[in-house]
């Protein structure tokens, strides 16, 4: 039987973004008063993707090591920590205006769409000859201005230079600024890391690629500090743990790409980067950057507060700054890969039928007996929904009320749903484009000797077990 | 056996920031910067505490529920949804100026410092005579003037009227603005709930009393849309409903007390509000609020955005806006009543004395044969760390390696500790200060059959138990 593994990023995003209205995945922001770019809002089934997400990587990235322990700062923090972090200077993006039609520009973006290439000067950027307006042609172009990506706002009553303050653009520094403070009370030696779930926000001049490039984005970050010299032994030990950390929530091998930098792509204090990148509909992008960052973060926080950001090794009675190697990943790039990975269209056998599924051919109707369906594979840790269960009839007291008594043992385990509206043919659909894994269906035979039908989402295929053996069973699946 | 169950809220907040930065629950935000005021940090205990505040509401209000179902907005919205919630309007606090030595005022507080009462006019408000500059004595202060309590930025490159937006004030204004999406793909009828948990912001004047009156805030807040007529049946479900829940993370009825606001307390458009009030160090506070809203809120949007808000009754034919029931509480606000809770200093019998733990006598010196320890008696499903392993000698490779083997199934199951560092009277010392509720000691008893020993921090009792027999116990008193 042949099976499909979901389309590995082969559904375009329009598809996508209609099945995730639809479904009820993400909504446009504010979409009642005309949206608002760059802003995305989380349905009843996107959020609990994106709590998975979040508990997968708190629990193999924290919970379940010794050497790494949590934090959660505050979004807006002291400017001060902007200053330190580089941010207030030289986060900024150059931006060109048309003259003639007021349209404003990403200058790099801008040359990279005329073909040509954005020229670094000693002070800043000049546009290269021959770039124009795309939007009416002139060539009345301001030359490249820094703006600042980061969100201000004042602190206070007064809006003052002195109030002034910034939404954070990065979890990171929330992370630096408290490192002393951890290590005082942690009881960690170095090597070990401090972890952080959080928002963060960019005033991108140009969102796009759907929840991709967002200006409000959720970031979980890990900043593992490490004794200098040893950066490259714990660069390379992260690049792999978190690459099979994603092929372990269902991205498989041949969507994902390790990105190398090479030395001139570097920062200058960096020593490595490595970007974990995924097979998007809009071609290979970041899910995550694995740098090597060496000792500028706490350097700078050393240098600007005048407070030390030493450790002192007991073993070896030395004092060091830490460097730091940072794996920082992006929670809604991941939910878009994963609902990207997960879409599927495929022709499946109607009821009574004998067969599996099989991938739909685009542009043609299912052969006889088949229909289409579309499903959403989900590795099951991600799945928002576990387990449906369905009553075979909703009109049959004792069905209910059997199938009641399922529902209510294994929702006490695990995310379950209660269906019992419409025929089962179009409950398992429904269940399907939810990504839901396994289905339950209680009929009557289930009030003769207690087995239900379990249904695997993928194949399709049905098996009839005890209550006890389907807790036993989606144990095994779900953890 | 005389044992205690924490202070009760007794606890000074002085004494309570000096454990909570010491233990890593809290910090301030940007302390190397000399900190911001209204913003907080939480170290690694104070996050897995706010994480299981979260999970606990998560799984009691959207997971085991049927009729609610959970959402994730984004802080930034469309400016138009805080036109509409009629925060642009009359979000403001009113606010009094010293003329002589600069210094700015809630009007209100400064009234009540003095023991008068801020007057109400046709336009605002005045100060009532004899009011003076608390710092200077003057009594050339400015007529009160709105101060609107909204945090607000700039979406894109321009700083004009039009690109202005706001850090949301509450999370209730994402749900309101999305409830036709979520009605249309969630299969949902009246009566239902939409949930969600995020990050706030209010400009507050003067942050105060540690964590409690913040700038940055966490809610957790469910909007739960009723038919017209029920409201008051389904707020008095929701009052008890929620008054359960704190009992069920352990704060006691004795600690709680719910604030019923009189009718002209209430907003115009609300029919009830009950406040969880809980017993602080600074009086009896808000927790959570619980309001009957009545149709204000959708039917604000519907007029703001165009876009209907009506349900459409497939059983009585009937279409209406429905009303909402909104029980709103604060993360925040739970960690820090969870903290003074739990917070005990007792009397302990030193090694090899028999007897229990007792309240310390404030002041006296511990009797002989005890010492004192305090300890944070967080409920096991609240606190950060479930279960610490200590193997009872460090340099005993037998004993380490059997402690760990038991650590390691332990800690795939519950948050777990693993420390091999001093005396073990000191090291369940530390554990108590951190809360957590089980300590496993393995020694070389567990060498010979297989059992350790399991201390239990409130009475201190120790058992002796092999490994099924603790994964038992733990899962018994944990879940």
């Amino acid at each position: 039987m042949k099976t499909t593994k979901g389309n590995g990023g082969g559904v375009s995003l329009e598809t996508l973004a209609s099945l995730c209205k639809r479904r009820g995945f993400i909504f446009q922001s504010s979409e009642i008063y005309g949206g608002i770019n760059g802003f995305w809002d989380y349905g009843p089934l996107g959020c609990e993707l994106k709590r998975n997400i979040r508990d997968a990587w708190w629990r193999d990235v924290v919970l379940c090591r010794e050497d790494v322990v949590g934090l959660d700062a505050s979004i807006i923090m002291h400017p001060r920590v902007w200053e330190a972090s580089g941010h207030v200077g030289g986060f900024a993006d150059p931006m060109v205006d048309c003259r003639a039609c007021k349209k404003r520009y990403k200058a790099d973006q801008l040359c990279e769409e005329q073909g040509a290439k954005l020229v670094r000067t000693e002070t800043g950027f000049a546009l290269p000859d021959g770039v124009t307006c795309t939007a009416c042609g002139s060539k009345d172009l301001t030359e490249p201005r820094a703006f600042n990506l980061m969100f201000k706002t004042y602190v206070g009553p007064v809006e003052e230079a002195s109030a002034a303050a910034y939404l954070r653009p990065e979890t990171a520094q929330g992370i630096f600024a408290q490192f002393a403070n951890v290590l005082a009370v942690s009881r960690q030696k170095v090597p070990f890391g401090i972890a952080q779930i959080g928002k963060a926000f960019r005033n991108e001049i140009n969102p796009r690629n759907y929840t991709f490039r967002s200006r409000e984005f959720e970031q979980m970050e890990l900043e593992f500090f490490v004794k200098p010299g040893t950066d490259k032994e714990w660069h390379d030990y992260w690049v792999k743990e978190r690459l099979a950390w994603y092929e372990a929530i269902g991205l498989p091998k041949a969507s994902l790409q390790p990105y190398v930098y090479s030395s001139d792509e570097l920062a200058h204090y960096a020593s490595a980067c490595v970007d974990v990148t995924y097979r998007f509909p809009f071609g290979q992008q970041e899910l995550e950057g694995i740098a090597a960052r060496g000792g500028f973060d706490l350097g700078q926080h050393q240098q600007f507060s005048g407070k030390s950001m030493e450790y002192f090794d007991q073993e070896t009675n030395e004092k060091f700054v830490p460097h730091v190697v940072e794996p920082s990943a992006g929670v809604d790039r991941i939910a878009l890969a994963l609902l990207c990975e997960a879409y599927g269209e495929e022709w499946v056998p109607k009821a009574g039928v004998e067969g599996g599924p099989m991938a739909a051919e685009p542009g043609r109707e299912p052969p006889d007996g088949y229909e289409a369906r579309t499903v959403m594979k989900f590795h099951p840790r991600m799945a928002p929904i576990k387990v449906a269960v369905f009553p075979l009839l909703k009109n049959k007291p004792p069905l209910v009320e059997k199938a009641r008594e399922y529902h209510d043992v294994l929702r006490r385990r695990w995310p379950a749903f209660w269906d019992q509206v419409g025929a089962i043919g179009r409950r398992y659909r429904r269940q399907d484009e939810a990504g839901t894994p396994f289905g339950v269906t209680v009929d009557f035979q289930t009030l003769e000797d207690g087995t239900a039908t379990l249904r695997d989402r993928d194949t399709m295929r049905q098996e009839r077990l005890d209550l006890d053996g389907l807790v036993a069973k989606l144990g095994a699946a779900l953890g």
